[in-house]
């Protein structure tokens, strides 16, 4: 999506080098840094320390880090290694093995000397179905929102969001975003509610950057505001994306997205989630049982980074370490909450029916 | 309450000097620092920059400085002046005036000479009346949480709260904290969740450093956390204060409230409100259309203050400033969602009739 006017995707090949780039989002929202990803090094640091997050683009990032490491040593040791230190980067995200695996497969069988080549082959595919996912997402969104805004005539449909399920979580539109850049780009008239998402603050720092660069309009709040402006009609749908969904449409997401989704039932508010159908389990019918909850640790809770009055990025305090702090990362919503699962390949009901009859065999 | 040890009310005479001393709450959690408020002067200025908040303790600072002024200048001249200056410090703080306008009807009508020490007297009254007030709420709800951990032995209860109503907020105990003080100091064997509290982080900044100092258990939690703990369980009651209530018992508290009480509803755990009846507006009925809901400054979420590594207390810039921020500061929770009301007089529903019972003429 833009920045500055221009278009960006969160990773994309150098013309001349023909080395990965990347937006480091560490230093967002007060820089907007790129960053050469020249060696498999590079590419696991900037896994490993969140410079790239979001599942998808982990995965797109992932695949590009073996392309470089297989242009330097494309023997079966060099492969193992490379796989291995990528595969350690971030130890519980599902995508990153997925990608890797994609792309030993297409590799392992062929000569050494093809292997870079076909490695980064199949990273651009990677990157461009996940392009192409998150954009029929937003397409089947936006029709929604372009439905809902018509029998709002005169004012801007108001939307509520949590967390970051923006471009800078996939490889470009994103999840949840995706159908209001879509609708936004249409020329429907839009004003985005976004969660400050603590403890990270995700929304605060990427959700409402990447809005702004694309000129969104949209309002930062507090996660504890979200009821009341429901509560005085200031809502008129919430559109968030998920981490994981059951195969009967329960749907885990950032800690906080289920208090939402209490609120919007209470005020019959819709309560939509975006999602591409590789984040659903189909092996799990029972979300609070079968997810196993992230627990982080207190300190993302007790700090926080900000922008100094003199202009540094610090990391401040905000109690003492004598109080112990809980850091729940994600959250379950039951599907009864759920109004529909916004996919690529359409809106459905958050039911094991409905979802079933996306699945395709691949 | 207890501090290192030793017990402190948020504000009290010196015994040598005879003069307010407070705890600057703007250095709390990191520093537990004390001032002297020796002129008028340090006590607007103690008022206006919240180193005294919470009302009845900037009522109880009101009258103690208009003490103060008048052991320097007894005339009506000079008593009209404190009077205005005190009155200006927090414009919408209706506690602030309630407490000058007591101290005046008792030192305008006598001579000149004998009102810094009525005015003293009266502002001692002020605060001693608070502190019973406060204990008698305590042991009500201390009363409700024995019966509801004899219920649950060989466990701690859990309760959760919300923003600070405790003893920095009131003169000694607090409102919502009062009966876990009670109950703790009695034996009953606790655990709080403390929402951090967003924007302004009382619960993270004061709550926690309370239930710290006075030994009991607890941990802070980002405000999104709440609805996942109360679906696994973890959360066996919620007790919160509250600014102003409706003689229906709608009950308007810090934002994020309303969230937390539907949350409750949805799982069954009783919702109670800790309040002394001076909290409740008797002309009012319907909290939603009824009370303005102040708007404060985006700043307030944009920026937040914490301690760097250096050891200074800094205040750092989350977001960019070219993106909007909303910051309502309370909200409204119907009386539907209310178990109980906890007052100096005892628990009752959160209805119209039960209120009355408790109002008594003055």
């Amino acid at each position: 999506m833009l920045v500055g006017g221009r278009h960006y995707r969160s990773i994309w090949l150098d013309e001349v080098s023909g080395l990965p780039r990347i937006i480091d989002q560490t230093r967002l929202p007060f820089e907007f840094a790129l960053r050469t990803l020249a060696r498999v090094d590079d590419v696991a640091e900037a896994i490993a320390s969140m410079r790239v997050r979001g599942a998808p683009l982990i995965g797109a990032a992932a695949a590009h880090g073996l392309a470089v490491a297989l242009s330097v040593d494309p023997s079966d040791t060099g492969l193992a290694a490379a796989v291995r230190q990528l595969a350690e980067t971030r130890p519980t995200a599902i995508n990153l093995r997925w990608a890797l695996e994609r792309v030993v497969r297409v590799v392992a069988p062929i000569p050494a000397r093809d292997r870079a080549a076909r490695a980064r082959a199949e990273a651009i595919a990677i990157c461009d179905e996940d392009v192409e996912t998150c954009a029929a997402i937003g397409e089947h969104g936006a029709a929604l929102l372009e439905r809902m805004s018509a029998e709002r005539p005169g004012r801007p449909l108001q939307v509520l969001t949590h967390c970051n399920a923006g471009w800078l979580a996939t490889v470009d539109w994103g999840t949840a975003l995706a159908p209001l850049y879509k609708a936004h780009d249409a020329g429907i008239p839009l004003h985005v509610w976004v969660d400050e998402t603590r403890p990270r603050n995700q929304g605060a720092a990427l959700t409402a950057f990447e809005l702004r660069e694309h000129g969104v309009a949209h309002t930062v709040v507090a996660d504890n505001a979200g009821g009341h402006l429901m509560q005085r009609g200031q809502v008129d749908l919430v559109l968030v994306g998920s981490d994981r969904t059951t195969a009967t449409g329960d749907v885990c997401n950032k800690i906080g997205t289920y208090l939402k989704a209490l609120a919007a039932k209470a005020h019959a508010i819709p309560f939509y989630v975006a999602l591409p159908l590789s984040t659903v389990d189909w092996s799990i019918a029972d979300g609070l049982r079968e997810i196993p909850i992230e627990e982080r640790s207190g300190d993302e809770v007790r700090t926080i980074s900000g922008r100094t009055p003199g202009g540094r990025i610090e990391r401040v305090e905000l109690f003492s370490a004598q109080s112990p702090a809980a850091n729940p990362a994600f959250d379950v919503t039951p599907a009864a909450l759920v109004t529909g699962l916004v996919t690529e390949r359409g809106i459905v009901a958050a039911t094991r029916e409905a979802l079933a009859s996306l699945r395709k065999e691949r």
